[in-house]
């Protein structure tokens, strides 16, 4: 579906350089975009491929206006941060788009009894509701899905077919979870006696706040006595393990395949590269961000960017420099005996 | 529910100093503890924190009673292995407090007619059992899984919600699998002829012995021509990897995240840190530690603890070392040099 | 089911040296293989393993007839790749001994009106199929699996049990997809706008080519403006992300746990080692070969073996080496210090 220009824009806010009669069926990247496309140039590295692209209107930042407007001649949207604004649009096109599922439940889910459904949600086919759980009004729950005994899904979370939300597990609203995910398994908590394991029962819950989106087969454990805790805004990508008792920040931001250990208390605005890891019962400060691919085996109680990973290298090479890593200790001592040795020899001379 | 606590101490072992008759109600952390709970001290560094706590009980080793007697009034339980004494005592509510699953099978639930499941077994809603699986007395499998054919589950083994557990896999006693597993999925195994890949077909399958758990959406492969076998005791958290053909023995305990390639052989009472990955068709020796993040490229023959990753630092920092990783070998050259002239100058002196 | 030798090579190719009229059952490994079983030499490090075998039937490259010939009394299968004739008998055997499932949509499952499922397709237990989906010829969709709206399965693929395969997703001819995998989730798409995550939706599809395998527990994220790009004859092991818009090439493999970030793209005929990691926007060549456990930061334009991953040591060594990383920076500069200086003290002498 399309929509006038004029519409969008004052939907969403920016200023319109251009004709708000023209009409535009959706967004596409600089090079893709045709004449009925909405486009945006986010960085200044692109303004020459913005400055060709076929869209009919382009999304930018004031500070280009001047070179754009010699040599674009389509619409503009002025704004302070066009990749937010290109992200606003697209949502603005999929709500045109996009028709909700039907409220209602699916003849073939499986509800308790005392389970609360509201009445503007949606059940898909074979899901499983367990006793005492709520799911809350307008929310999505895809086919498939399991939702646990006591467990909380507020208004507008949308669940994607086959997520497993366990008891005692509650998540805010406007969240998404992605498919595979494992929100509530249990902690990875045994003590040892005498060589043998014994599992400790876990027997928090998990509590995830509002906007918050879980992706696909990630795993959230439950807390061992306490909750584990996701808070407001945090986002996580695919593959991900949070495990039990972990506390994380608002508005942080995790990359596919990282894992974070048990207890560990992260701040708020952190990002994480893919598969960096975080070891338990760690504490990071607001505002750590941390390369893909590093451990992080202490708290860091400074902001900043951190980073640790062996560089990549030809294969040959890395061999000669890893046999070198072996012996570094060894090169402390040696360097220091050059160092003592040269001072008496330059004091003799 | 509540508990005499001198019935918990009769079931459980230990030497009671109090009163048998307190009532008490569940276990807490030492600083959440109420006056109707359980609490423990299990590393003398919290033993001020032990002696401060209102809980009504505290659980705790012979060495601390002279420090912790003077200083707490509530009744003490002296073991060996307050950690262990902990989990049990836990586990000892968990039992009091939960109604096990009535056993039967549910209505939507599919089952093979040649499948043989235990009158006291308890499969949920929208399980599938395939022809000549066995589920074991008082096995619980939970809503969603998938059981293949011919696939056994010994006796009072909890599968969570869906699991995924194919044919020719077999699971011993008192196992739990956790939520998204996939257990027997096939081996990754491909014969290359002329840039194709053809794919050697997996005909071995998984045998798992008693008393292991599984973490959420960990894989276990079946094996190419034998069996994947994990052995008694062994316990996987989530988003694990086992490829086929790996053997890992008994009470060997692996955190989350982490990667066995395929034939690994990895010996008993081992642990694994995070994300440690072993490589394909070497040998770990018994009591074998890999530190989180370590890549384990050969074999290990000797006990104890291993690490390979690289250390943390700000970014800019991280960007120096790195820089000099890789001149490494070039340095060895140099110091040699160096050491070389300066023996020279030396003598000529 | 037992097999006429002779019948076996006719159908797979090779020179036959012995009798054809010898009935074999399957194949095992060297010293597992019993008088009824073929069995394959293929390294000449076996070769004495091979020669000792108790097998029926040896598969051998032609410069190992010399030394067998003499040692080994069985028939020979003699072929340039004794491995990949490994791979074609043993799905001989699979073929053999294997009977299809049944065609046919079970009473279970929910299937769409507006879906095409092939009337000798099998679809499973509980499946879900939505509105436009197609399931192509001889396909086997497992139980619990979830195929969305206008999603596309090629004839002869095999989804393994509890797949979710997400609108919009196409998959070509003789797939095999594991438990588990989650194709079409949504990329991980976030602009920031003064500190909150506005999530930009993911428009764009996953297309995968003919003779693909994914593992179980796998993801591949959708495209966000694009599709995301699996080409013909990929083979993908458990647990490996690819996020979206990512293009991996023709013929390339990746091991467990392999991490692809958004909009890589990755040649033919590559492969990646468990673990690797690839940071987005990066270009890989084609025969590029990654080591387990490296992170791939920069594009490579050369084919060849690359390798990233800190060398294993007992773990008080590891913290020296560890230590003495730290100050890498600093020894460059003592080291050229040194240098200076010991070429003044030579001149001066």
């Amino acid at each position: 579906m399309s929509t006038r220009l004029g519409d969008l824009v004052k939907s969403l806010g920016g200023e319109l350089i251009g004709d708000p009669d023209v009409v535009v069926t959706g967004i596409a990247p600089l090079e893709a975009a045709g004449e009925s496309h909405i486009t945006f140039l986010s960085t200044t590295k692109l303004r020459s491929q913005a400055a060709a692209t076929r869209a009919a209107v382009l999304i930018l930042a004031h500070a280009e206006v001047d070179f754009i407007r010699p040599r674009f001649h389509g619409a503009l949207i002025l704004t302070d941060n066009p990749y937010a604004y290109y992200a606003h649009a697209a949502n603005y096109f999929v709500l045109l788009n996009t028709t909700p599922p039907s409220p209602g439940i699916h003849a073939s889910a499986v509800i308790s009894s005392s389970a609360r459904i509201a009445p503007t949600a949606s059940i898909g086919p074979h899901v499983v509701v367990e006793a005492g759980a709520i799911v809350g009004e307008h929310s999505v729950i895809g086919a498939g899905c399991f939702i646990g005994q006591d467990a909380r899904i507020g208004a507008s979370t949308v669940f994607h077919p086959n997520v497993t939300f366990l008891s005692d597990c509650h998540i805010g609203e406007r969240g998404v979870v992605q498919s595979g995910a494992v929100i509530g398994g249990d902690g990875f908590g045994f003590a040892n006696q005498k060589g043998q394991w014994i599992k400790i029962p876990q027997t928090g819950g998990v509590r995830i706040g509002d906007d918050v989106e879980v992706g696909a087969s990630t795993t959230i454990d439950r807390g061992a006595l306490e909750h584990t805790r996701i808070e407001n805004g945090v986002k996580l990508d695919n593959q991900i393990q949070i495990a039990h008792n972990c506390i994380i920040g608002e508005n942080t931001a995790m990359a596919g395949c990282v894992g974070v250990a048990g207890s560990a208390k992260i701040g708020r605005n952190c990002t994480f590269g893919g598969a960096a890891m975080i070891l338990g019962h760690l504490t990071i400060a607001d505002n750590v961000h941390v390369s893909s691919g590093s451990l992080v085996s202490r708290s860091i109680h400074e902001a900043g960017q951190y980073t640790g990973f062996y560089p990549l290298a030809k294969n040959a090479d890395w061999g000669k420099t890893a046999a070198v890593v072996r012996q570094l200790d060894g090169f402390r001592d040696r360097i220091r005996e050059l160092e003592k040795l040269v001072k008496e020899l330059t004091i003799k001379k």
